[in-house]
């Protein structure tokens, strides 16, 4: 046993949970100082703080500005919830649907037996029921997919709540900006840590009521929450990415292409479906997913730890150890995100980057030290677990190291992903250049960085495996996941932080705010998309972790010691699952550039229809091109997650549980490349635009200005990189996860009676 | 025993081969019927041909045109045996240098003892020392080199001395036209194919006076052979794809797009490096390629076989099984070839892809007759392999279907690849009507179509491992990939057939021939998109089979019994393997975007330097691109070679057998993936731009004409694509192939010196 007493673990893990998001809660209320109004211009409180403004605003009514602003604000928060709840209905009946099917395959393992049976790992022990197994995966599938859910949607209320008022704020300064957007994004990352580990706390504690001493089925049946979570984000994901960059896409394309008006002009008829995408891809999406990959990884170290002697000890604080990395890294990152809001204070643009990656190592050195404490006070000393079949005797101390490999390696990955997409390195600046001879080598040269982009993190995703799989076999790598999971709250902060500058920007276009705050948000914006492109980083790194350590949780539930390359069931799964990654990226590309194609033909039908739009005297027609969006995402979502959801069940019902295993490895492999190069060859295309725009350098003056023919060529890629920044990439990380948990809930089952097909040669 | 006898196949094997030799110089003759002749426009016979013509040429001087066609052709042939031996320089030290590695590393295995050992499989007999394997493993590397450079050159002067006498017969018809184009690539198939088999036979006939009864050590040493083929490939392919795409691309930014002058127009200064670098990469990289693939498939079943109780029980038919199949392809390869050349003919361009395709199919039907005569006469009614440890008793009708299937996959693979790349079909024509809305989407939806091409080739794939592996584990993959390039000669010609129509094309462009012909080299060129895109579908898919054979011959070789996933070890090499095609294409992709950017700048200085270059009355200075292009590629093809070369001797000397094991499986299922996309989006681009300028359409005439919106946008599709097809993609597949032989031949020192890194720790 370790220090921790039981009592003490019972009570510390929740009042984490709490002091999340009480803090969430309070940064919130920070937020909501800066206030909007509609109704009056008197009242917003700007006036006083316009003092702090060193120079004068110019040709701009202060007083309309803002009201346009809240107008905006108001168009954009509508359109997010109200396509959410369009979306919601549809996931709803998935999810009725699914939480049937997973009952049905599950109860179906002992023919609905009531009846207990005996323990699988605990020998000589009594088990509940298969039954009351299925029955549980089933609810705490249902608890997975709400919280996740409720992720999505509360960071896309506090988004679309902040995106003015960062807008308003940038009128004292780029600090106050910076400031407001952050503080909003911690708001999210908060809460969706907090959220995430109280559901699972409570759901334990519950479930613990029924199933008493029986752990095993208590942490089989939690896996549930994994899946419940992973696949509310993959029709998050990829239905918000399909929303947004159709809207994007097509604005981009007649706006900035065709009709010359700057991007985010309120003349763009598309341009409100696009802010509304930012809100419901970037950041309800991105919010699930993480939340999925907490989920999972918290789940399957539970589970490995349920049949490890830890398990069949019931030694309660060690099991929780899962839950107190989190709870400590909630602590970690709220001292973390005072130093951005509290310590040091933005005065200059230039300083936005450096505060954003100075929080990633700010976080990761603190939670360096709580590994620590928590490693050598909740765990025994030394304990055994069950590695396919093999003793495996783990000390305490072989768990720090994995859970600290696993959050350094997110590091790693988060200063490569800036270096390869912040245009204040040399990478962007090449791509940028090459748009002097046209889109073409500037393609070229973004699929090359993308390309190259992936070593890096390759390698530090390879080390950590392998000293946490040396160390503590399938435990380790699913505490490395949570260990790079840890500072999931200060991850998303800076990560929603993008696309929250990124609609302030759009704001201030559209209420024709001035240059300089234009510059400003501009500014805070560029910084935004890298780290936009850090948080797909930490999303995709994660995923590669928690897959594998969902993989291995899978592999043991099937009862399978081997999984061996030199047989044909396994090889056949092996590259069909590496092709996997393409076939879903084909769908969600061509959904994208299908519905831009519809949105380009609207936008230009309403620039040619209607009288006086290009003059700024008519209103565009907003609801038709959000109704595109919409109805394109709603209908395109449906292959590509069908793809993801039928696949473990069709291989493992029809091939069994080997050839699944080669489709979870290959899928991994693949797909963890493809997700990497396509997130950052996006990144870097727009940053390379962004580099053309600002001009702050000699050779970007060179290459400019705005629509210059080098410029011209950087929006091309820019518009080619959105579908694989925000759709296809981001989406790619959910597959492989998803597989990985799906196959890991239905275990026993293709256990018990998968591999038809080869059955009956 | 089968029913062969020994002296029988002794002396069939090099009939067959010189059969193959001499149709190849019989279809030689017939090409060099044609005449061209640059010192008099009056002995060219050609105007006792022109009677045939129906319709009189208009507005060009015939003597002037044919003497100008005789100098394009001089000057192509010269750029390219002028390039090919500049980089075979290279090649020697190279060749020299990895030769004395190979001598070096075997010869330690046993402290370069001179002593017979006992043999490692065939239990209680005495086997020759490893240092003979060492030498003799050598001098097969520097044969399989030599062999493979020699196909590659004589490719590139067959290629050369046909594209004018293509031009030329134009004149009198499509038909005629097209037979001399395909006579001239079957010149180099039948060459290839029977080369390759003579020299393998020869060897091993050699080799044999030493071995004698020794055959372990005798087709260990042979292995060496598809070593020297592949890593002449590997320089070959990545050194002539950077020549040509950077010429390609240099040639098509600065002309088509800047300057508005059609494709291979005289006055363009990089036209002729363009027409040079086709020769050297698409003909004598893609016949390097081949050879490589054959040797290599080769090998390993003979390895296998050797190791079996064909070898073990001295059964030399049996054993040559391979040798009788790869024969018994050239006489269904010849007979195929006389239904395009003489008993069909082709009298309109509508023809051309379907006679093409209908080749694939014969050959494929004659063949799998070929196989079963084969099959049942060669081999033995049963016979044993040890799989991994295992034994397996086969029995000949297995090695049919093992056979045929990989046959039938190539198939497969052809008319899939030809589905995606033809602009006769959907995909094409919705990825050309993409161009309407610019060139974003128009990459957007040739990605899509990239990746959604990968789909049914794989499972082409995994059919056939799935069910050759299953029938004759490892033997039964090499001789899928056998199957799958039995009928090579065939595929070669109808591959080689592309980039001489489009050096015809070339050259009735700078020879100022009328627009009719244009028009039909255009057609055959447009034929020519896709199959060669067709021959890169078959090169990578044999290349997936014979990598799995080679890797599965490792393997055994090696003394694994088992390559398991759930080991760190095999984990880590799995991810870094498959991350391996993505870090190789940065770099390729790289090379030929600054490159490109360097013949760029050079064809602006000239267009703005040189007075009178637009004008058409001053010449361009084609060398100075010719260097550009030269010195390009041969400093850019070191780093991505070096990759490949010396990963798995780092990987296996460093870190051991089992991380190279999944370092090869890695490779194998990613890099698959990202060459079939690649190839066959830049087969895409390409045909979805010629499908815009044929106009042959009521859609494609709405979205062209040549310089409209939609074409710009395809040209620049094109030129992304360039890389992609020709540089990157092709080039992957010798990646995997290479890695895999290279892993096969150093085995034994890996297995008894390997794995320093883990032995340290």
């Amino acid at each position: 046993m370790g220090l921790m007493s039981e009592g003490l673990t019972q009570v510390l893990i929740p009042v984490a949970a709490l002091v999340g998001i009480g803090f969430a809660l309070f940064q919130w209320f920070l937020v909501s100082k800066v206030r909007v109004s509609s109704e009056s211009g008197l009242d917003n409180g700007y006036k006083d703080r316009l003092i702090e403004e060193d120079e004068p605003e110019e040709g701009i009514d202060a007083d309309e500005a803002v009201a346009k602003c809240a107008d905006i604000q108001n168009a954009i928060s509508e359109g997010a919830t109200s396509f959410l709840f369009t979306e919601y209905k549809y996931l709803g009946i998935f999810t009725v649907v699914f939480g049937f099917i997973i009952f049905l395959f599950l109860g179906s393992v002992n023919g609905f037996s009531t009846q207990s049976e005996p323990c699988t790992y605990n020998k000589g022990n009594i088990c509940k029921p298969a039954l009351a197994n299925a029955f549980f995966s089933t609810i705490a599938f249902l608890l997975g997919a709400l919280t996740s859910v409720l992720s999505g949607f509360l960071g896309m209320k506090i988004a679309t709540y902040a995106n003015a008022r960062t807008t308003l704020e940038a009128r004292k300064g780029v600090g106050k900006a910076f400031i407001t957007a952050f503080r909003s994004g911690a708001v999210m990352g908060f809460l969706l840590a907090a959220n995430g580990l109280l559901v699972l706390y409570v759901s334990i504690n519950v479930f613990k009521l029924y199933y008493g001493d029986d752990w095993e089925g208590l942490y089989e049946s939690i896996t549930g929450y994994g899946l419940g979570g992973s696949s509310m984000a993959l029709f998050g994901r990829v239905g918000g990415g399909i929303y947004t960059k159709a809207a994007d896409v097509g604005a981009d394309l007649v706006g900035k292409v065709e009709r010359n008006i700057p991007e985010d002009d309120p003349r763009n008829p598309a341009v409100i479906a696009d802010n509304v995408g930012d809100n419901v891809g970037d950041i309800a999406g991105m919010g699930s997913d993480l939340f999925g990959s907490y989920a999972e990884s918290s789940c399957a170290a539970l589970f490995v730890a349920s049949i490890s002697s830890i398990g069949i000890s019931h030694d309660y604080s060690a099991m929780s150890y899962p839950l107190i990395i989190s709870s400590m890294g909630i602590v970690v990152c709220l001292i973390t995100t005072l130093f951005a809001t509290d310590i040091f204070e933005i005065k200059d643009v230039t300083e936005i980057e450096p505060t954003l990656k100075r929080q990633l190592l700010i976080s990761t050195i603190l939670m360096t030290a709580g590994i620590a404490i928590v490693s050598f006070s909740a765990l025994p000393s030394e304990f055994t677990l069950y590695d396919f079949g093999i003793e495996k005797v783990v000390k305490n101390w072989y768990l720090f190291f994995c859970v600290s490999i696993g959050l350094w390696a997110g590091l790693v990955i988060g200063y490569t992903t800036e270096y390869y997409t912040s245009n204040a390195y040399s990478p962007v600046q090449d791509v940028a250049d090459s748009c002097r001879t046209g889109a073409a080598t500037n393609v070229i040269f973004g699929l090359a960085l993308g390309y190259k982009s992936v070593i890096i993190p390759i390698f530090a995703i390879a080390i950590a495996i392998y000293v946490s799989f040396s160390l503590a076999a399938m435990y380790g790598i699913a505490v490395a996941a949570l260990g790079m999971l840890s500072t999931i709250a200060t991850g998303l902060a800076i990560d929603a932080y993008g696309p929250i500058s990124d609609n302030a920007g759009g704001i201030a276009e559209m209420a024709g705010m001035s240059h300089k705050i234009r510059e400003r948000t501009d500014a805070l914006d560029a910084a935004g998309n890298t780290t936009a492109a850090i948080g797909k980083g930490f999303a995709i790194g994660s995923a590669a972790l928690v897959s594998l350590a969902l993989f291995g949780a899978f592999v043991s539930r099937a009862g399978i010691k081997v999984v061996d390359v030199l047989t044909p069931k396994v090889f056949i799964g092996l590259i069909v699952g590496a092709m996997l990654p393409y076939w879903f990226s084909a769908m969600t590309m061509k959904s994208v550039g299908s519905a831009a194609l519809k949105m380009v033909e609207e936008v230009r039908r309403q620039f040619n229809n209607i009288p006086g739009l290009m003059e700024g005297t008519a209103k565009p027609d907003y609801a038709t091109c959000v109704k595109i969006s919409t109805d394109a995402s709603l209908k395109e979502m449906i292959p590509p997650g069908a793809l993801v959801m039928l696949t473990p069940l069709i291989a493992g019902t029809l091939f069994g549980v080997e050839t699944l295993a080669g489709v979870l490895a290959g899928s991994l492999v693949s797909g963890v490349q493809v997700a990497i190069s396509a997130s950052n060859t996006g990144g870097a295309w727009d940053n390379a635009k962004k580099y053309i725009e600002a001009g702050a350098t000699e050779h970007a003056r060179m290459l400019g200005p705005k629509g210059s023919d080098a410029h011209k060529a950087a929006v091309i890629g820019d518009t080619i990189g959105d579908p694989l920044k925000d759709t296809s990439g981001p989406s790619l990380n959910i597959l492989i996860k998803l597989m990985a948990v799906e196959s890991l809930v239905f275990a026993p089952f293709f256990a018990a009676h998968g591999g038809l097909l080869f059955k009956l040669l």
